[in-house]
Order: C-alpha cells, then sequence, then structure tokens
C-alpha cells in the first residue's frame, strides 16, 4: 500500500543539497575507499544547529518536519524541537529509530554504531520491520551514524550489500554526541521515542494516525556518557508528544498512562547516572524509561484526550547543568 | 491593483504537489466524471496533520504560512496552530473564508456543504467581493469542502461554469470535521475569523495592514456537531490574533474592544452547547462570537497598541475534554 | 576557507524571487537612474510581516533562518521572531550587520543611511571585516537600507565601485523603521546583536559555533525615534539568545555575565529616552546595552550552561505602550 515511498530516494534529495552546500553547513564531505560519501557532520567538523535540522530531516526520510522555537515552559531551556511527520510510522519507526546495529573488529580498533535512518527501511535486518509492513525500494541508501569515525570498509560492504545497492551509493553521515548536529538530531527523536514505546506497549502502530512532539535543545558535553544522557533526558525529563489514535478510549487512557518515562522503576536522576549505576550496561535500564515526559493521547473515534506525566525542570536542571 | 495575484494559479501548484505526494499525505485522489480532481483528505484517507496544514495553504490561496509549535500558555492544549500572510484580506477574506454556500438535491441524498478557498475568488457569488475588490483570473480553480464526500456532479458544473473554467480544471479537496486533517485546516482560520469579525464590525478593510494569529490545535470529535464546536472553540476560546491597523487610534482601540469573542450574549460555554441551546440554528447564535479570544490591535499611525479579551483554558478544557 | 559561501549570490536569489512575487509581497520595485534595483518595502509600498522576514533573510545572505511563533513568556506581546543560521559569524556579522555609513549631501537634502546585507562582504569598508576573514566574491550585490528614500545616484555609484559589480547588478532594499516591514527586519537582528557584542567583548568569534535567538514583534511607530527605539528595545529589553562557545568554561561565564543589556549603565528605561537624554547623541549611549535582555552560553569543552540577564515585560511595555 505505501510501496510509492521511497525514505531513501527522498532523504537522497536531502543528501544532495547537503552536499551542494556543504562549506555552508560546515560539514567535510568525503568519498571512501568503496566509493561510499562521508559526511562528517560534527567530529572534525563545525557542523550546527542547521545542520542538525537537515540531519533529522534525512533521518526521517524526508517524511518529517523540525522546528527550533523558543517555550516558556522551562525557562532555563527556552528553545524547543517540534517534529511532526506526513507518516509517524514510516518516518520514525521505518526509517529514524537508530535500530540497526553495525560492529566491526575487535579490541581497540574495534567499531560499533548504531545506524539510523532510511537505509535501514532497505536492509529490513531488525525484527521490527515484521511489524511495520514496510520495506522501501531504492537505488540508493543512506545511514545516520552517531558517532566520530566514518564506518570502516567491512561495513560499507555490508551495508552495500544488504541495502542492495552499490556502495558508491550509499551515504553515511554521521556526528558525535559531543557536537551541536550530533545532540540535536537526537532529540529531535522526540517523536520516534514515543512511536517507540507505543510499540514496546503493544499498542498497534496502524491505529497512531499521527502526532506531533517537541523537547528541549540539550546543551552538548565532551564526555561521551554526559552528552548521550542529556540527549535522552531531553527527551525523558523534557519531552511533550500528542498522539492521535483509533479504537475504543479506553485503550487510549492505557496508552496515556503507560506512555510517559515517569511510570518507569528508573525514572528521577540523570540518564548518565542511571547508565552509571548500572555500570554501562545498557540493558539492564528499564526499557520503559524510554519515552517522553509527558503525553497526551486523543482518541479520535471518542473525541477523548488522557495525558499523563510532566515536563521537569529539576530534573532537566540536573542533567543539563 | 492586485490583478497580477492569482489565488487559483497559486493554490494550484500547491494541489499539483499534493498530488504528487498523495500517498506521502495519505490521500485519496480520484478523478469524477466531469473529469474534476477529487480529493478526499479525511473521510476514508487517513490524512494526517501534515495534509491539514497543505489544505490551510491551499485554502490561503498560496499567500499563507502556518507553522505548529508549542506554546505553554495553556498547558493542557500545548500546540498551537500560528497564522499569517503576505496579504490577509485576499488570503484570508477572498480566499480561505467558507463563503459559498453549495447545495443540491433534497431529503437522504441532499449536498450541503460550505466551499472554502481561492475558487471563491473566480466564482464572486458571495456579496462580500464587492467589498474586496479583488477578482481573480485562472484557468483553474481549487475549491476546499469540509465534508466526508465528493460534491456531485451538478454541483461541479455549477462550480465550474461560475468559475469560468472546464470542469477537469476544478480540484475538490474535502475532509470531514472529525478528521485531524479537516479538523486543523478549520482552526487555522484564526485569522480569518478575526478579519471576518473586523469586516463585520464595518472596519474598512483596507486599513488592516497585516496580521498573525494563533490558536490550539484542537482534538477532533467523531459527533459532528461537537467536531465542528471544537474547531470553534479552538478560535473563540484559544485564539489570539494581533492586527496592525491605519487610521486614528481612537478606531483601532474601538476595533480591539470590539473584537475578542468575549463581547458576544453567547460567549461562556462550549460551541456545541450553544448550537444545541438554538436547536442547531445556526443563525441564531450572535455573530459576534465567531472572533478570536484575545485581539491586540497597533494603530500604525499612533504607535498605540489595544488590547482586549483573554485565551480561556478552562473554556477550552470545557470543550476539547 | 569559507570562499565558496558567498552570500552576495544567495541573497540575490532571494531578491529574484521578491521581484517575481512585488505584487504578492506588496512591495514597489523600480529601476533607478543607474539601472540599479530599487525595493521598496515599506515607505509608499504597504510591505508586511511575510517581506520583512524576507527581508531578514536577505540581510543574513541567504545563511539565515527566522521564524514568528507564540511565546507565553510575556502576555501582552505574544509573537517572537526567532532567528537562526548556518554560520552567524558570516550571516550576522558578515553580512546583516548595519554598518555601512553611507552619505551624501548637505543640508536638508542629504542622504544618510546605515547600509546592512551582503554588499558589505564585497565592498569590506569596515574594519570589522579584518577580524571576520570573510571576503565575498559575486558578480551582483545586495543592499538594505533602513530608510524611506532610494539611494541618490552619488550613493548607488560608491556601493557600485566599492563592490566591483556594475550599478545594474546591484539591488538596493529599503523600509523605514515606522513601516513592519522596516521594523521586523531590525527586531530579527537579535542574534547578529548578540554575536556583535561578543566582538564588542573581545571574545574571539571563532570560538562561537553557533546560536539562537529570539526577541518580540515591536510595534511601529511614527515618529522615527521612538519606532527606532521600539526596535532596540525588543531585543534589549525582550531578546533572548543562546550561544554555543568552545574553550575554558570560565571564559563562557564571564561572556555570559558580561552579554546581556542588564550590564550596561543606560539599562533601564526605552531607548528613545535614554537616545533623548543624551540630546539624540548616538555615540554618547553605552555600547554594552546594544545585546539581548537574556543571555545563555554554553561551554561545548566543559559541556557547563551559564546565564544572566532576564527578559522584562515590564521595560516591554513602557517601550511599546
Amino acid at each position: 500500500m505505501k510501496s510509492t515511498i521511497s525514505v531513501n530516494t527522498r532523504a537522497g534529495t536531502l543528501v544532495d543539497l547537503l552536499l551542494a552546500d556543504a562549506d555552508r553547513l560546515r560539514v567535510i564531505a568525503t568519498k571512501g575507499s568503496r566509493g561510499e560519501t562521508l559526511v562528517d557532520a560534527g567530529a572534525k567538523a563545525i557542523g550546527g544547529l542547521d545542520v542538525g535540522i537537515l540531519m533529522a530531516d534525512i533521518c526521517m526520510g524526508g517524511l518529517g518536519h523540525v522546528t527550533l522555537t523558543p517555550y516558556s515552559g522551562t525557562p532555563r531551556w527556552p528553545f524547543y524541537l517540534t517534529v511532526r511527520s506526513s507518516d509517524p510510522v514510516i518516518a520514525c519507526l521505518g526509517s529514524q529509530y537508530a535500530g540497526w546495529a553495525l560492529s566491526h573488529g575487535e579490541g581497540k580498533d574495534a567499531f560499533f554504531a548504531l545506524g539510523s535512518g532510511p537505509a535501514r527501511a532497505l536492509a529490513q535486518k531488525e525484527p521490527l520491520f515484521q511489524d511495520l509492513g514496510y520495506k522501501d525500494k531504492s537505488d540508493r541508501a543512506t545511514l545516520v551514524l552517531e558517532g566520530d569515525k566514518p564506518p570502516p570498509p567491512e561495513i560499507v560492504d555490508k551495508v552495500a550489500r544488504d541495502c542492495g545497492v552499490a556502495p558508491e551509493r550509499v551515504a553515511f553521515i554521521y556526528a558525535p554526541t559531543r557536537s551541536l548536529a550530533g545532540s540535536l538530531q537526537v532529540v529531535a527523536r522526540v517523536l520516534e521515542v514515543a512511536m517507540h514505546k507505543v510499540h514496546e506497549l503493544k499498542f498497534p502502530l496502524q491505529r497512531v494516525l499521527d502526532g506531533v512532539a517537541t523537547a528541549p535543545l540539550s546543551p552538548p558535553h565532551p564526555d561521551f556518557v554526559t552528552a548521550m544522557g542529556r540527549t535522552n533526558d531531553a527527551i525523558i525529563y523534557g519531552g511533550l508528544a500528542h498522539l492521535f489514535v483509533t479504537g475504543p478510549a479506553a485503550d487510549a487512557r492505557d496508552l496515556a498512562k503507560a506512555l510517559p518515562s515517569v511510570t518507569s522503576r528508573d525514572y528521577g536522576q540523570p540518564f548518565s547516572e542511571i547508565f552509571k549505576s548500572f555500570k554501562g550496561d545498557f540493558y539492564k535500564i528499564d526499557p520503559s524509561l524510554f519515552s517522553p515526559a509527558e503525553a497526551v493521547v486523543t482518541a479520535v473515534d471518542s473525541g477523548e484526550t488522557f495525558r499523563a506525566g510532566q515536563i521537569s525542570q529539576d530534573l532537566l536542571d540536573a542533567s543539563f547543568g
């Protein structure tokens, strides 16, 4: 049904704009050893907020819309990213979600990254795609990496092969979490994080008609764990999502109640501290923590709206400093 | 003077984008029996917020600009639509206003709809156009209908004839008020509603230089009267307009005082209840109710600003649930 | 390094759009006696908010992004302009800053204007450019003038000569401060004003990676001094800037402390009154007054954020009326 929407072809148009405007956007674009396109948007490159927004647009396969505007709800952190999409299931879960684990080598030279963006919808390596019912067709692929290094040739080959495209037709855009573009593009996942929690809660995705979400721009930090923590906290303690769902009102009420991060056992301290308290074992963190602070769910079939959770200036301050 | 601005030609470009992106925007585009273009944006189609914004842009004849951003003034209803235009008289009253009553048939199969959008400026069927001094010329026409059915062939013929274009050059875009796109495009009339009240108050339209207005995204409701009530309440109890006018400061002060909905006899309860209290007779409702909750009017010739009315979270809650 | 970014070529594309859409944007475009392009955006022309935003985009050499959205922090002045750029040093200081003093003639017929916009980066007449390390190359030039008259032929010749382009390839866009477009484009300098103060404080510009800033839309006033005062007050008492800088945290802390307008001797009354108290001698005003009301500075190398100053609704009210 949705076969005519190609998130890779749409994102490819944005990548072409990024390459044509590399100087203006302060990114460094090169060709890798396999002919792949490599775009550094925040490692050695300056990058910035503008290219961060473009990265978010690319991550959503050209189906999203991101704005940066002031919000007086948390006066110490006044600028918020707001995200909507013409199709949040495909844009956020089919494309933007950082779900493709890529690793190569061992020890000091090991490469590991979670790939996000449209290439995932070609490769279909994640079980999630069985629930989405969306598979892209395109002669080019784009993958976004949260990190400060381009992928090694072996990963380039693997991505190209899994996507069914030539390596010269794959673009990798990378920026570390400590960079402005790198942190912005993670915070711009606030709607995706809400959609992912919806899926984790086993609420049928096809019943989410639409959504819009917002979260504060988090200040970058040079330490990886702290930087990652802040981008997560922007969503967990500062994010707000409004979803529109079909079906019984009771389901929408249950969804709203279960959705916000406050339902999690681990809610209440900066993410980096939670992470450290589990000695860096990501998988010991309660998965239900990954959700916006505040959820508003409208049941369009009954017209009722339910809400739970709340943005916490205190916890944002504890995290952002 | 303004003869070079064609709201239908401009809107036509947006309709072409809508058709090219029908899958992405989740609309259903077909050809009707007269060759007319029919776009379902929320009846059988899913539609959504994105296409709702595009519908609003089309309604304003490509002269408007609509954004969706968070606003902390009414925390339970956090997302607001903001509307501005390069020419609010033409965009809002000459194009966007739902002023063309179209009806055909009787009884169960009767069709009735209020047409909005640029085709009105070709047809010139409403007395309002005598005050606007704007008549469009174009070889295509676009009309937006708040409803869940395409128009019958007789209405297609009538619209084409009145607009002076071939039926194959007419596009109808429709979405019921209960749909996301349908309700959003009504709330996006907040600036138009302010402009219309200005006209009702007999303030000369040519003295309104410009304006910007905002209103909360109302949650859809499956019942037509409640859905319609909510979109009206978004403006009546949640809308805020800032207008810039020429002429004596006293006129601007009087305008600000008379503009907001609070001046109306019927202010104070959800629109659907007012509607029911008049047994569904729309024309018994005090017309002065149709206005934003809050008006800010700047008299540019004296530099003074006047304001009256206030956004009411309580009445939004009473309406939106 | 940044030689491939041409603010004049980029702005030229926007000027072409402005000319193609002159009627829609309600500007008056003519050719002057030297063949130069003259665009009146608010003197005899109506102009408006829309073209004001486009003027701001042109001022920033096509490197900026301006939005107008509601902000509930100062409820009496609800609409805020938000400005970001892909490169705030080039966009704001290299292009947008009103730093090129142009004067011709004497007495009643004297012409004086501060030129802003990309032509400055071709002419390189200001010492500031030595610190920026940016020089544009382009076969066309665009200059924005805050005033109600086009430049006399002698100024046209001088600008063309200094820019190294033919007079027919120079565009002048002008709007008086009392007009909607004229006042909006000044308020849209909120990020530029922050950047300029950064430079005045001798903080190295290359250490400012990025920024985003917001300020309320000020109501125009027919009197020049009051109109100018209000646009300044929108920034001085209503502006808020968030900058991201490299280097020691102590430097960022000092910058945040020194940045906001409250540090100025002259802070505390509407700008027009300050101006009058110095009998209109601009150069007697404490230069440190020219800064946003509130500054947030993130030191990206330590992850710390510092802030000082505050938006003042009272002083906005005192100025805006």
